[in-house]
């Protein structure tokens, strides 16, 4: 039985994350509990749920006072006016606002549903927010996880978006640290000799979704981790990941 | 040293498939070659380009006369009038036609660059285009790798996309057989038992992204065995993914 080339491995047994826990701790306690050990080349996929609970990005509804325009359209479609008020909050940029859907672009450029703020898996009352910051979130986990386990890692904080054109979210990287999340097969030559002239993958986002899979959405698995993806340049952010306004033709 | 919950393995090997190929005993020559065999709820994700090579979705540029809007438009960009040509041959509609940006809608409804026509890996001077029927040509080596393997299996037909907002492409199911594309979660509930109310995720190009990273794009690997992934609902295509016009706000 030959060995594989990408193997995904589960990380429960996580605690309930709460502000100022040590994230990086209890995954390195529940990687340990797995009886894994995290190696050099390493990808550790973590939801970003669990990140932003740890840095207290979780909002109590109640504090929350909608603008008009949040309750009237919450009205309007049978949503939340408190989660519509903090997504327009967290948004730089109203995308899309009909139907019933509220695409935004968020103060860090991702272009999602809601701006990304969700009230599954979190306590009841309550609503999470992304990361302020989710390449730093990345960059403390790989730094702080690669000390533990003294390993070149990879860290990729995903969350789940909507997409045009096709149904279904995925998972994609919003955070990154310690890889390129690109493959750019640009100058290099086909198998046919050809050289090869528009293909830059963006692996980051498949090895998000790749972790999706193990993750589900109900089973408590806040992380995975992903074994025999290597790479050579150990340099990259999720931000590299965002098309700027000025090259995209659909916003 | 626990087992992965997803382990993903290169089929390597195959020969290089002509009009007239029989994929399905090539690809189990090549997985009894890699010392594999397929097992029930064995995902097997095939690139189109072998699919379409084998069902003579090849055509010499030579016989290909481009319009004038094929001429002028390449000509403005530094692209082959004949690709470009093919590509709206391909199409039902273009969606986006400028800045050296073809985007359209296929005859299938895939919104794509150049329709999916593509020179790369294919014998100089040659284009490949998408199946006919990427579903139906999933449903045959279902059926035929099935009958072979004594096993139900899932068949994903790939093809990488663009896609706005975000830089890169991705992997993504085009064709598919054997099981739901879609987990839907709406109806069950998350780890505070909190009714989950709209989230469906798509599986099926989460799984053809995760085989992207063993498949890269220079390695002639043209399909790879995902292992770990079952369903319940072995009905299914890739048309699922494909979301109504009628429900899309960005086209």
């Amino acid at each position: 039985m030959p060995q594989p080339d990408i193997a995904l491995y589960p990380i429960p047994g996580l605690p309930e994350i709460v502000p100022g826990s040590n994230l990086s701790s209890a995954l390195a306690d529940a990687i340990a509990s797995s009886e894994l050990r995290l190696l050099d080349f390493d990808i550790l996929v973590v939801a970003h749920k669990v990140v932003s609970k740890a840095e207290g990005r979780i909002v109590p509804l109640s504090q929350v006072q909608p603008s008009m325009l949040a309750n009237e359209w919450a009205d309007q479609y049978g949503k939340d006016p408190r989660v519509i008020e903090l997504a327009l909050r967290e948004a730089r940029r109203v995308v899309r606002m009909e139907n019933g859907v509220l695409i935004t672009e968020t103060k860090h450029g991702f272009i999602c549903a809601n701006s990304g703020v969700d009230t599954s898996n979190v306590p009841p009352g309550c609503a999470v927010l992304l990361p302020e910051d989710p390449d730093a979130s990345a960059e403390n986990l790989a730094r702080s996880l690669g000390q533990m386990f003294k390993a070149h890692l990879g860290i990729i904080v995903s969350d789940t978006f909507g997409r045009p054109w096709r149904e279904g979210l995925v998972n994609v990287a919003i955070g990154l640290a310690g890889f390129n999340p690109m493959i750019d097969y640009r100058g290099s030559r086909d198998t046919f000799g050809k050289m090869m002239r528009a293909s830059i993958v963006a692996s980051a986002d498949e090895l998000a979704g790749a972790a999706e899979i193990v993750m589900g959405k109900t089973r408590r698995v806040p992380a995975v981790l992903i074994r025999g993806f290597s790479w050579t340049d150990s340099e990259g952010t999720g931000k590299q990941l965002l098309r700027a306004a000025s090259a995209d033709l659909f916003r």
